[in-house]
């Protein structure tokens, strides 16, 4: 994408003072700014970057004064930060805009129904009795299994695998190497120590607005559902097993991973690397640090937990002072059981 | 799938209470029983959950005695437990069956040896001599690189990439997006502070009944074999590094990740997020919580190990309760030494 | 690859002592020699296994003395060590050099400019302006997102999914399943609890001799740009996400997670599924050992840390010894404060 200063000035109202000619194709901090982005001003801490900036343009309030001359070209706006926001989100949904059609060769079973305005990049597979909604987007190399469901505008990113009756909500964005459905960890011990495979024949369910990182994993259930609840963003590399529930409007950081039958609430957090045991049940706005293995249920809504296993947020940090003032505290002690063998003696 | 109730009682040797014609495509437990859903009672205490599933059919026992009306069917068997197992497997065993032949477009080398009754995805890369057994099942977007050997009535999801000479044995699951067979991790320091790689130039060898989760990764050897023995069982998301050696019923849960040349033995368990460092070896039935770091060999086998470092998995369950006491502990060795110097000053 | 004895034998110059004319298809550690394999003997600890060995081939050293007969053939050279790592180089360039040409059927947008002597294996997606340097190879159904740029003599495994706008520099290892360049975690909460997604139009650029490990995550920058700059080396599962910065040389070991905005100094080294927070700088040379949790900054060149959260590597050592302790500790302190309260009492 390409544009001229002019094109985007239009776009966010803007008063140009410069050069308008430039042509812009990135954006950018103001502090790392290039030739050929624009960037904005509305911090003031910021303000000296704007006489160094090698950005092609900045985005300033219209009451700036200059202090000197500058090298870049000025967009004067009542507010630059919803300017910028503005130029960023048209940025991103022309990207998104940007590949339609289906390419060929891609391999669409008779029995699929595909939508309007679709895109189905090359390489990618629809098994039989998919159902693709209006305005979808599957990237080249994608797989959708038989009778997956895809609601309408959502976006799937190339060598995505998506398994059998899958069902995928409106809206969802689910990124490169992701595999939904996949089977549940489930195997039953034969008396000659060797393992039988439990039949994974649930389902895996996303709600509208999920996000789901790249290359996470998210298995299908025993029997029933794994329920991804509305609006739920899952970070890269993330592990939620068979059965999982997650309340919608939870975040979960990367690389974090939930073992089966686990129920989180609405709106929680889970940080990065953190762990959580199956069968467990999280009360909404429930908080978990980054690598913290959860343990236990938590029934009261909106607490913040931390540690391996967890202990109280606040509980947590001062067993965590402590732990460093251990050889201290053992020093301490052994000096203490001398002085009271003295003391004992002594008497 | 789609089947009558009178289809299901058949196979299953029931006999029916209800409406005999309705359509079921479902497996679900009862608590979460839905319209097109058969599910089983076995466990007394979810006999409530038999007045109001809304499951369209319900295996129970020859000799229950209903205490009020049921809206669902009933398929009375001897066992019911045993009857709705039957089913699942069933049902596992058709899903497997539904995908045969090669489809178009997928790429085969001339020189690759193609067994009886395989199923080829569109899509998928089988390179130069690669051998695949009869009964194999190769989803679509997956590659096999040059000289892999697949066994008998293994079933590769999609997305996977299998690198050259890597073996697989019979009856193995890989699940998608996984790697195998990548590079080690192995770079040798130059005197400019910059690495210079080591070739990793052995291969993986998987025995048969292997299961391997989404997106794991099992690296070549750097010579030799990087080995995956019988019946060895991996979750998600899990790193096995070039020179491991799993034994035969090892199972791995998710994320758990093993360094370079580490042994482990036969019927192991090793929790989700643990890690084991570089070149130890365990014995036989070793069991490693969730989370541990294990830092040392383990030579005795069928023991129970926790924490980072690991301990013995008591000794860690001790140290963790005074961890959350360390605060505690620590004014009260305060308040001694407070009590000691008035004591030591009286006298 | 298959070769007889004396065409290896005359590649490193060696005299041959017994059968010249086996066949050796596989370079092997000498403990795990097999039939068509060839090994080396530089340690003297590994002598007896010379007897034993069941490999085709032993590189030994010229001034070797035999005590007893042996099975296998005898490469004799100066220096055997020197003479197998060349072995195992020639063996590894002929590896890469294997694949070259544009297979059928792969997909390459009219405006990709693509170099000399590149290999595009069947269904590779190659979008629109693209530029793809000599000697690439990019295996099979990998996706290169547009205006992506890749390096001379890159090497691009299967499955790999590289976002837009993305730029790889020369002689770079992409393996399999990576994904390089989604979006980054980015999402303001909205009043009613929903997040709204914060676009990520920034990029990420590879600098050369950059090696990505399988199935690991890059995340493009909000804005500007995702930096690992020459010669850094990633394993498997790691987790780089947006606007962080990896200096030239440092090594990252597998599921490691590097949270938004982290910047990491020149030749760092951090081990296996260790965890650092976002926003923070860490200096050169700095060492972080495996599962460790990294939450502050690190001014200080060339230092080590360990610990969740860190503390000096020495530091946390003992913290670790004394934690085995804690509950020793527990119960002196608990006798102290009997003794202490006969003590008081008695007075």
């Amino acid at each position: 994408m390409k544009f001229t200063i002019s094109q985007i000035a239009s776009l966010i109202q803007a008063d140009i003072e410069g050069d308008a000619q430039r042509d812009i194709f990135q954006l950018t901090p103001i502090e790392a700014g290039q030739p050929g982005g624009i960037t904005f001003l509305a911090n003031p801490k910021y303000t000296p970057h704007l006489y160094t900036t090698q950005a092609s343009a900045v985005i300033v309030s219209r009451d700036l004064v200059l202090q000197q001359p500058v090298n870049t070209t000025l967009l004067r706006v009542d507010n630059p930060y919803e300017a910028f926001t503005h130029l960023l989100e048209t940025a991103s949904e022309m990207m998104k805009r940007g590949r339609s059609g289906i390419e060929q060769p891609a391999f669409i079973a008779d029995s699929a129904k595909v939508g309007k305005d679709v895109y189905v990049g090359a390489f990618a597979y629809i098994s039989a009795n998919v159902t693709i909604g209006d305005g979808v987007k599957i990237y080249p190399n994608t797989f959708i299994g038989e009778g997956v469901v895809i609601g309408d505008n959502t976006l799937i990113y190339p060598n995505v695998s998506i398994y059998y009756a899958t069902q995928i909500g409106a809206n969802c964005i689910i990124h490169a190497g992701a595999s939904i459905g996949s089977d549940g960890f489930g195997f039953a011990p034969k008396e000659d120590g060797s393992y039988r495979k439990i039949p994974q024949l649930g389902q895996v369910v996303l709600q509208d607005h999920v996000e789901v990182g790249a290359n996470t994993v998210i298995d299908r259930a025993t029997m029933g559902t794994t329920l991804i609840q509305e609006g739920v963003k899952l970070d890269n590399l993330v592990q939620l097993a068979h059965n999982v529930e997650i309340g919608a409007h939870t975040v979960i950081a990367a690389q974090a991973g939930i073992a089966g039958s686990t129920k989180l609430g609405r709106n929680c957090m889970v940080g990065g690397q953190a762990g959580i045991v199956g069968h467990l049940t999280l009360a909404d706005q429930t908080k978990i640090d980054a690598q913290s293995g959860v343990n236990r249920s938590i029934d009261t809504p909106g607490l913040a937990f931390r540690g391996s296993p967890i202990q109280a947020h606040r509980d947590q940090l001062r067993s965590e002072v402590m732990f460093r003032k251990l050889a201290d505290m053992h020093m301490r002690l052994h000096d203490l059981e001398l002085r009271m063998k003295e003391l004992t003696e002594s008497t």
